[in-house]
């Protein structure tokens, strides 16, 4: 059984102050969880149910320190409305300093303000093999306990920047290309682009801001077919990263 | 203010039994309300805030039956934390019997569970200008009223069919080219396919059926680069569909 202190330590997680505060945060479900154990993060709690210990008993037995508890336990101190599995407690780590190379291709996401967008992004960007997601100080917290769940692990492998966007594209505006995904922009499938340089993806309402965009060298446009308006974030981030790499070398 | 029966009416439209009972489902927003309206779906009920009323009052002053409540009566009533624009009530619509024709793309789902990746696929699919989606029973429900946010709208263009997919499929296969997405099919970027046909996606967790699978003619993946293990199978869908419109005549 989790101790009550335990259990209202893990909620005051859910906010950015007490995550920043104690330099720790919360990862929820097997999936989640088995990405942690097999990534570099040092856990400061991690609790199991008895299922979970079973399937797993062996890589649990490689020197973590665990509690085994009841499904009930996870659901009163975490987020998830059912989770039969893990919850565990891990510092945040430090990233190495923020370099590109001439050959790189990152993502950056100007005030992407919804945690499962968030999340869903970093997922997408691992799939493709980009591990650097800059992100405008307004955009969703990493840590947030939804934007680690929607990464489905992969929180484990991409870096997540934050900064002042609009700065940082200005000092890489004359070595990197910066493309904009944009309702106005060129028409995707008539390009050919490379996997290389910066790519922005902007708030879910109202795009990219006019003082990021006059960083960017070539607005992209997904050409539409039919009647919808306009694409959710996540989804125009997947269709035009592929678009990019399919013409990886 | 929304009266306590109307309230009570409304929220029982969240569960599909009742929905089905009285024929009847929730739109909530100002973005879905607007398409609604200018939809030809028939209205019972249409609440909106002051401030909707007043950006749309050309529109509303179109012949439309409406009661101008407080932002307090949409969120007690509907499924949003916040809605200062308008909440309608609309009667289903009898669909066009399901016919394919040659020329035909249209997209299946097999036991897609969650109401959010529905909605956002019926998005995707409007984009593309597909407007033939065909679900397993299993499937999530179109008129819950997070399928219909999801869409942003769509939902007043694309057609949603339930039906006993194998065995719709089977009727179809030597008709039409059947293509399933799962994690061991044939390259995406290495083919070039055109958009004829039925596109096929699976559960989230555990993909295509195998009854379901045996209906397909093609595999296809989407090429990973990195880490990640899976997608999104809504996000799945976008890139695919992609794929295929970038050959569209």
């Amino acid at each position: 059984m989790l101790s009550k202190a335990v259990v209202k330590y893990i909620k005051s997680l859910q906010v950015k102050k007490y995550r920043n505060q104690h330099q720790a945060f919360v990862v929820e479900g097997a999936k989640s969880v088995l990405e942690l154990l097999q990534s570099g993060f040092e856990l400061q709690h991690l609790f199991v149910t008895d299922a979970f210990l079973r399937e797993h008993t062996a890589l649990l037995g490689k020197g973590y320190t665990y509690e085994v508890v009841k499904e009930e336990d996870l659901v009163k101190a975490g987020t998830f409305a059912t989770n039969n599995a893990a919850l565990a407690v891990a510092r945040m780590r430090q990233l190495p300093p923020l370099q590109l190379s001439q050959s790189d291709f990152a993502i950056a996401l100007d005030d992407i303000r919804d945690p499962g967008n968030l999340g869903t992004i970093i997922r997408i960007a691992d799939w493709y093999g980009i591990y650097k997601v800059i992100c405008s100080e307004t955009c969703a917290d990493f840590y947030n306990p939804k934007v680690i769940s929607s990464t489905m692990g992969s929180f484990t492998r991409v870096k997540v920047y934050y900064l002042d966007l609009p700065a940082w594209l200005q000092q890489h505006t004359e070595k990197y290309k910066i493309y904009g995904a944009a309702l106005n922009g060129d028409n995707l499938h008539r390009m050919q682009p490379k996997p290389e340089g910066i790519l922005v993806l902007g708030n879910e309402a109202k795009g990219i801001r006019p003082e990021v965009a006059a960083q960017v060298n070539q607005l992209i446009k997904i050409p539409a077919f039919g009647g919808a308006e306009s694409l959710n974030v996540a989804t125009a981030t997947a269709i035009i990263v592929d678009n990019f790499m399919r013409n990886a070398k």
